[in-house]
């Protein structure tokens, strides 16, 4: 279906029992020659320097040099998309990072539409295949549930989960992208919500909920944000209720129920062919080391010395990789001791090729080594399904590079399943990452998240981790990269082909 | 608070006891002087001729002069925004037509983030203000319910209403910007729905609701689409369901709560003021009489014969007013059948200022002049409120301008109130609308929506009327606009500053 050839990348990993556990995996992101840019070192000027070639930066990218600015891509991989990319392994796409798409995310769908990939999607869930039910095993036994019964319970306890205010997260959180005070809810009473945990407000209504449904609220919520209940911050999944409109029924259709057919590499991939057809040059495997401003300029060093200057630059570098940045000057010390505080999200997601029809495996499994699982439609050739499975915070427990073996014992616990290979990229060991998607913990968002959005001088700072609404969604970095393409517009100025008649009224 | 001086538009009407009915609001949406271009008639082709001064024209304009294109805009109006204008009357914002903003509006959010007005917003409603009930008048007497009965009166009904198939509409409708057919659905299925008026599905479940709740359907549906429930299509409220996300407690909240606080018509100006700062020209009160295209090049003849020259023209004319325009080559037979046939949103909308504390007036009356009403917040000086008032299609029974007085009658059923003023935009008398906000009848979208989509040779027709989407909403004007202006980029190319490095690999 796609136009584009896979190539190998470094990033993945597959384990099989006959060869054991091997690296890099084939995906439309990545782009040979990794290269092409006018020599380095010549002091030539960009008029703007993209670092990182996630969803925020090909925007950002795009959207320049479509308005003619000379713009200059740098990214540490191999390949495009960062913290959202699709391998292709056996003729089955397999999504690494971000999946999901929804026309409530409507920046994103923008890009789909832009790109004629708006009818090209596919849903994660059929269920009615086989395997049609819900495991739910809390340590006590495992026992099945249909599907019916297991998203009442969750939706039951939900419910009562994020009723703090007694309007479902109405009253705190009214309009999602400004959730930190507005018109609605004072900058105070957010902010006292903010410091409650996961732990804090599952102990206020602990005594409200059944066993099972207390297990199945906590493996939910590790499993959205990718900690522990004990350092998420319970704000972060009130704006998870509001942004898809405060309804535990359309949570699911809208987080975790439509992917882009030929994987998301290849809509990062039409943007991307889309800028560098307009001029964007570009150069991969380039890590920076550093960013140094002085008299407006803006210099970046990669760390094999390569040296690049620039008017401005737009930073998509997240949060947890930045501390490995030098600047100069300094980042503030509020953006420091954020930077040091650092998110939450230390999940492992792996995908599986099992034998069979198990399209409609569900289930959840606390504690244990994986929260949540479920069946992901069939492999290519129909013979075999894809799985998908997410544990929350697992450092220190269940290394996925030292003990691939154990994904597979794991996923057993679910259902007994003939697993031929086991597929992820291990997020937290990435060096460009560190991490996945941005939680942060309570009280960390009143404090922090208006400091991280600011510039530093010349450097604009676009990234999901601090988007204003879909924080930690691809939908939060298209919104990020294209913010920060609009004040490099507006400072630069673009190029306009009429001559402007004259300053227009304004009072 | 505007940064923008209101200046008096001929659009729009105020109706006093004393002085009767006087023409002409002033608003920021006027742009004086009305002409900046270069001399007509000289033979110069512009690359992008666009018709229409509404969101699809603005944004399709904004986007192709920020990458260089020569852009003419070509607007009937003394004024921009077309349907969606605001009105300052004694120093009260007035939402003539399109008015609510929401997040879930994502083009439309979007374009609020980039001109800084994302927390520049104020609910149309205040629960604690005087008259907090909700006036139901049925004919047979005049009863008062809570805000909360009332809302729960009209969710009931309304999930009854919507439900054909067993899923609240997500069956028939599970894509709502691919509503006619999809991954999940066939167009077979959706073409069947959509052979149902909303009054055939009303006498389907006739049986199942209560007189009050029957009440509530029948004029909650003409106040939705404008027409009348023998006319509007069933379809058509299954996608207003599915695009909130299935739900009718969010219903209200995202179809009308938040506004732009210093109206619609300063975000307009912004994206206009933008568009011009970067090399856009313009000629208003230049109605287009004729569109013709020969060897690839479009000539566009206004209404006083200045004749201009495009390789492309956007044509935003909604479909109402198309009947107006001649075209060579004419249009398919195809899409005349459809103009033919045209929508059915005849609305009337008004406003009243009325002494005192008025905002947690609602209500509706059925049959009835107007069908719903609320109190909208209190005037500038908070000793009156604004109330707002919308009838379906009342052609031949309530003219506005013929009897302006009989409109303080009809408010008048739903409370006792001291009307100092109606303002209001008759847009069916209106020359350049001739109706509302499209909503179609049966049997139309499954039959005509593609075509209309279609481009016609060189001009490329973008209207929220046959949007993909939010059609009929300042959204789907938005996706219009910015998908018409991608086509004419890809097709004529945008100003790079950078070398191409090359063709880009694809296979």
């Amino acid at each position: 279906m796609s136009t584009y050839q896979a190539k190998l990348s470094k990033d993945g990993h597959v384990y099989t029992k006959r060869d054991g556990l091997l690296g890099g995996l084939n995906t439309y992101a990545v782009i040979q020659p990794d290269r092409k840019v006018r020599s380095a070192d010549d002091g030539h000027v960009w008029d703007v320097i993209v670092i990182g070639a996630g969803y925020a930066g090909l925007v950002a990218a795009r959207d320049l040099v479509k308005v003619g600015k000379k713009a200059l891509l740098i990214e540490a991989r191999d390949r495009i998309g960062g913290r959202t990319w699709s391998a292709e392994v056996d003729g089955t796409t397999y999504e690494m990072g971000g999946t999901w798409v929804s026309h409530v995310h409507g920046r994103l769908f923008a890009e789909m539409q832009r790109y004629g990939l708006q009818d090209e999607v596919t849903p994660t869930r059929t269920d009615n295949g086989g395997c049609s039910y819900f495991t739910l095993d809390t340590g006590s036994g495992s026992r099945k549930f249909s599907l019916e019964e297991a998203a009442q319970m969750t939706a039951r306890a939900w419910r009562i989960f994020i009723n703090i205010d007694g309007n479902e997260g109405r009253d705190i959180c009214p309009l999602p992208h400004s959730s930190l005070g507005n018109v609605r809810v004072s900058f105070d009473q957010v902010k006292a919500v903010d410091q409650l945990s996961c732990r804090d407000r599952i102990e206020q209504i602990r005594h409200l909920l059944t066993a099972d449904e207390l297990a199945l609220i906590e493996s939910l919520v590790p499993h959205c944000g990718g900690g522990s209940v004990e350092n998420i911050s319970f704000l972060e999944m009130i704006r998870a209720q509001a942004l898809q409109g405060y309804s535990p029924e359309t949570f699911e259709d809208i987080w975790t129920l439509y992917k882009i057919r030929g994987g998301q590499s290849t809509l990062a991939r039409r943007i991307f062919d889309d800028a560098v057809k307009h001029g964007l040059q570009y150069t991969f495997k380039s890590p920076v080391k550093s960013i140094v401003e002085k008299g407006g300029m803006v210099s970046i060093t990669t760390t094999s010395d390569e040296l690049y200057h620039a008017r401005r630059v737009i930073n998509t570098i997240p949060i947890a990789v930045l501390p490995t940045i030098s600047f100069d000057p300094p980042l503030s010390p509020l953006r420091q001791e954020a930077l040091e505080i650092n998110q939450v999200c230390y999940l492992t997601k792996i995908h599986a090729e099992v034998e069979g029809d198990l399209r409609g495996l569900r289930g959840c499994t606390w504690p244990g080594d994986f929260l949540y699982i479920y069946g992901d439609g069939f492999c290519a050739g129909g013979k075999s399904t894809r799985i998908t499975s997410f544990a929350g915070d697992n450092r220190g427990v269940l290394d996925p590079l030292k003990e691939p073996e154990r994904l597979e014992v794991a996923l057993q616990r679910f259902h007994p399943m003939n697993i031929k290979k086991v597929i992820f990229h291990d997020w937290v060991s990435d060096p460009y990452a560190k991490a996945g998607a941005a939680w942060y913990p309570a009280g960390f968002l009143t404090k922090y998240l208006a400091e991280l959005q600011k510039r530093h001088g010349n450097v604009l700072m676009a990234s999901a981790d601090w988007a204003r609404g879909w924080r930690s969604f691809i939908e939060g970095a298209v919104e990020q990269g294209a913010l920060a393409a609009n004040v490099v517009m507006d400072e630069l100025g673009v190029l306009g082909a009429n001559t402007p008649p004259g300053s227009f009224e304004k009072i």
